[in-house]
């Protein structure tokens, strides 16, 4: 459930652990202005000074967090505080926004797919600085690519922007992924509330439970994130451009149509269980009905049965000549009166009604 | 269950995509003064400016969005943003107000019938200038008749006022269209609670699960729609004159009241729920009865004519003379005291109380 | 449920609709000052600009809404705004205050019995202005009786103060007449609670929906109720004395003490539903334990005398001088086992325990 | 459940009513500096003027409220407001701080033993002037004993402190009653918890109801309790010196440790509603059980004896001289199959896992 | 479950009670600059003001509270408020930030493992003063070794800050040592929702009451935790500067990180409790069919052999030759046609599908 990378308790600030099975770091960049682009995967990190200085924006992508070398030799170019760095790679934080000398640090989340665990939902770590975007990702690939492209294309605003827009950008990106993943769950819950109510299997329970921690993920995700942006909203700051800040507000608008539908879904898993629990109620009294209607119709019969079943040597009745059809009548008349009782109390033919 | 309308996850941002079978723009125009009015079905957008700028107001209201052209055009016209835009088609968005360079934008959302999917909440899409109210419908048809009716005919202060004023009267008009909704939606509450109590079928589970889901949908459409009036009441704006603010504290209250009566229902919903599961214990727990009873009258008896029925030699009371009718004496004895331990224990007789 | 007066959706602000059954408007004055005081039942309406200059006080108290003639009249005379006109009639509202040019417009809501519906929870709009009190009822008769009674006497400091002060005690009375309402309704509720516990009747479920019910429409008024005495202390207002507002903060007190009760009551309710579905259960269990108890002694030993009832051909035992004695004496112990095991289970002799 | 004494609606602000068996009042006064000390019960209320302009600090404890002329004397002594001496006779009300002119009102209850009923937290009514404090309670006999011998002792800085600190003294004691309550009910939680699952009766219900409505009257008192000491911490008033209000941070923090417990408390009370009903559900499994295993075990055995309980003449199993002790055998076998079966299910030896 | 040690009421304020089992207390000093160190155990506690006055830090740490001398002389030597060391003493406390003259009182609790009582979250105290911290601390042992590592072996920059990072860093180790807590927890509730689905025993019931219970109280410490560290940040107190300032909003950072958690556990052991009481239906519903199935199938049958069990003359069916076998095929058919109902009703065969 819940697994955050941590270092040992008391150790220094600021420290953090490599996980074995972290992936080599790949650096991609883009430097990019109104008119030109260059675009390469960094193997030299000695050339980035040059490239930010010369270029109006840069953006460097590090996809993957398994060298800490790499990590310590960024983290000095840009001068990046260690507390920063160690958010960076003890995944996952909560979504926020901090102010460092210099640039911001926005941590970010980024839900590809529906999310099983928090590991599902990637999270992205940007640093903003004055003509640089410096993104950390844990795991290569991202939603990313059609941003890339339009980069490439000179497609929208972006290449006449600053960074701040670039930064804007990502952060839209990774926030809108959250649509497709809504929708999709949003279809599974569908499906789910019908069959609590037409097939009441155990499973259901089990997936509704499912649903339930898939939607406290992304709520632990979205509404830090809501937060985050509206701090950057309310307190100007330089590398927020008046500009960016109006795309921001859109942004803040889809972090809280994405929890309004995490909040809908909510309470619709809610009502799931319990369609769930009163569909097992009503399987039970149906099954009692018949058991019910079984058993008293025929053991009163069976016990009439029983009687002239005695070997008693006085029974007159077991020698009088039409006993034995009088009594099948009686029997009969018996058991279809219980028939017509049951009837009339709605538990035989009203089923119909209730399938 | 959740449905928006939004585009590729990166993609530029103010981005909208038509739904292949959005309905052809019909635009139509009202202008007015206090003395005169104007109004006509608009074919060729590049008359709009000079009816703008000739008249007091203009009502330019579009029905349809399927013509990317035409929203290109009257983006154009009036300098609108392109994010605004996009939140006019990637329906349905939250009620809000944003204000923008010249004008106010505002998203409300309308409801004509009780609602079973976001999409019978009808977005309408307003922008506000000095002397121009456009709005936007996804749907042909509204709520607004009888405004228009009343610009026609003079009625009310409506010829005298800005387009604020108008704007507000738009507004109104679409809120108080929660009142009949929430009526009807009462009236259907009513009857499903009393048939939890009466006649408790699963359909009930899955009616009372289907208001839940309207009463989500609309609370998602009321408070966001009470915060963005809230906030036009709070923060003055050149566009909302002192006179058109006391009209909009009335709007804001009529929020609040659909509001309240949103969260009633909730709570009736929950104790329909409740009702329901309780009734169907409380049928087991009769069905229970009827078994219990049967069994426990004519097990025993017919336990004591299985014993006679065995087929020993030597068993004397066979062969007495009276055997026969005294045991039945016996059976009956013991058969009517059961009858009467459960009528002490309330089982029987007290059902009449219970029905 | 939900039953409030609206006028047409779109139709001018301001609209009001009379009610066909709304009673006709009677109209009783009382002015005074310290020293004088007129009462009487005003027939003409031309009278009243003169009253109210002439004395220090005047109240106007309009019960019955079913005149429009009278309402435009009034509204004209004291120059009321239509859309608090429009509140008085198309009751009920939420209770607020509200600040226009020269007087102060509260709406409060009176009950005198315990409520079912909105209904019964009376509105009485109040203007406020400078030397005079203008309250509207929807019926005949109310709370305030002993508050004319106390103008008439002098009792009390009512005479010598202003307009404010009459209005505080309206409001005070009106508040604190809920105060023998939910003492009733604390009193049904105990009793309920008492006996979901001894008597699970399916009524008990019914009563505490309809308790339920009563609290929503109680707290849906007392909560703006609070809100809106809570503006009139925090922003000062020239209509309302230093005096007046201490006495408003006692009353303001009034509105938290019967919210803090109303809070109560709904957990109380809450745990009457738990309360109830819990003895449905038990009662379940004890149906099922007879049931088990019964069928567990009786059905094994009808088994045995099965085997004896069985006409093989060769059964030594059949022939066995002291077989029927022995089986009999076999099936005693049997049956005793049962019971002494049920006991130990403590299913049996328990029963009392659990009474 | 709510039985607050209130005056007549509409009767005269300040009016308060008498109960008949409402104590006599018993007035004991303490005067004191740090080098003298005056203590005597009070016949004579002429001297209190006197007394209270002599003395540092006068402390006069009035228990009982039976006498109207007694509490008018004193109203009219101090110059108390009558809404105030309202509050004081009228209880009870919430726990409140109001500052009038030259003193500030302090209404706090005081819980000597688990409260069943709101009676049972007695309030404590206390004018804080500038050398006195004058306190009101219902009935005979307080916490405040060891407070006494304090002041007798001259044990801490109270007799060298002013009116402010003693006030500070008789609250903080008040508050501090609350944790030896809070500890019993802890207490009896943690029993009730344990029988919910190992001896589940239905007057676990009853007493976890009686819990939770006990919890309901603290949380009743402690929150506006914190509330009201909050003000004093935040809203700075001549009569609390800086030092007390050192002390009064710490009454504060009680108040939120005894709010923090009661929330647990609540929490706890839910699990033990939720644990009953579930081992309630887990009983009638068991039963079903047993009914279950007996019925399918001993009623095909019986059908099987029926068969060859029937007289048909031609049964040639009948004559067949092994047939009874075959039939014996695969009686036994089938007897034994199901038990394995039931066994293999988990229904029978698991229950000794579950207990 | 409550249990925090507390002084008679109406007692002094500051009194404390040492408990009988409380541990001798034994004090550790250690002293740092950048370049030198001392660390020693103190038995003479005279010497303490020397040593704080000649180093740049002083950190002493009070592990045990059982000796009142010791208490009394620390609290004169840094002159420490006698109700900040009676909340030392009296634990546990809420976690909190108060700030005294030359001083700052911060109470914080630490977890080395999952806590069943608040007894297991051990109080930490701590005085930061200019140039010491002094802490105390009920029982021996701590989370802290790997600080008291660093500070001897100058890693980081501990050695160079101010008191005020000593007393962050300790802040900070309490802080984390809750995510290891955490994560064991969540194992643990992982464990539990699989076993409430496969294995629904009443034990299940029992453990996720008792992780309800660890939550409660993890809860009760990190709330207020939270809340004292954003008064620190929010408020300027000359004894934390800026730079501790940035770290102390990392301490926050992890607060609202294992608060988000924690609220994420509670909702799953909600869902636990769903999950079995599910389950538990589940199980009531298959044991029903079983017996329905059973008794449905037999007990008609036993019916028909009781008829021809009967001893009548004259049944003429008896004597029909070939009677027998086609009773015999009759009954087969209707026990099969059974069958093929509740298999259709999927109660037989879909009993794998439900597993």
């Amino acid at each position: 459930m819940f697994r955050r990378r941590y270092p040992p308790v008391a150790s220094m600030p600021g420290t953090y652990i490599l996980s074995p099975d972290s992936l080599k770091p790949k650096i991609h960049a883009m430097s990019y202005s109104a008119e030109s682009l260059k675009e390469f995967d960094v193997k030299d990190l000695s050339l980035i000074p040059a490239l930010v200085s010369e270029f109006h924006v840069t953006w460097l992508d590090v996809q993957g967090l398994g060298d800490r070398t790499v990590l310590d030799k960024l983290a000095e170019i840009f001068s990046l505080h260690k507390l920063a760095m160690a958010d960076v790679v003890n995944v996952p934080q909560r979504p926020k926004v901090e102010s460092y000398d210099g640039y911001l640090f926005l941590i970010t989340r980024m839900a590809e797919k529906r999310p099983d665990t928090d590991q599902d939902v990637e999270q992205v770590s940007m640093f903003l600085g004055k003509n640089f975007v410096l993104t950390f990702q844990e795991n290569y690939g991202d939603v990313l690519d059609p941003l890339r492209e339009r980069i490439r294309n000179e497609k929208g605003p972006i290449r006449h922007e600053g960074a701040g827009y670039l930064a804007y950008s990502i952060l839209d990106a990774v926030i809108d992924g959250f649509f497709p993943v809504l929708e999709e769950l949003g279809e599974d819950l569908a499906t789910l509330e019908q069959d609590a109510l037409d097939a009441p299997t155990p499973q259901i329970m089990q997936e509704s439970n499912q649903a339930r921690k898939t939607l406290l993920i992304l709520r632990r995700v979205i509404w830090p994130q809501r937060d985050a942006i509206n701090s950057l909203l309310r307190d100007p700051h330089p590398l927020i451009s008046d500009l960016v800040r109006v795309y921001l507000r859109d942004c803040h608008d889809h972090c809280l149509q994405i929890a309004d539908v995490i909040e809908s879904y909510r309470e619709i898993v809610g009502s799931i269980t319990n369609t769930y629990l009163s569909a097992v109620s009503n399987r039970t009294n149906e099954i009692m009905k018949v058991l019910t209607i079984m058993a008293s119709i025929f053991i009163p019969l069976t016990f009439i049965a029983g009687i002239y079943g005695m070997n008693f040597e006085y029974m007159p009745e077991l020698h009088f000549r039409y006993a034995y059809p009088i009594l099948l009548l009686v029997m009969a008349v018996a058991g279809i009166g219980m028939v017509l009782y049951f009837r009339r109390q709605g538990w035989i033919g009203s089923d119909k009604d209730k399938e």
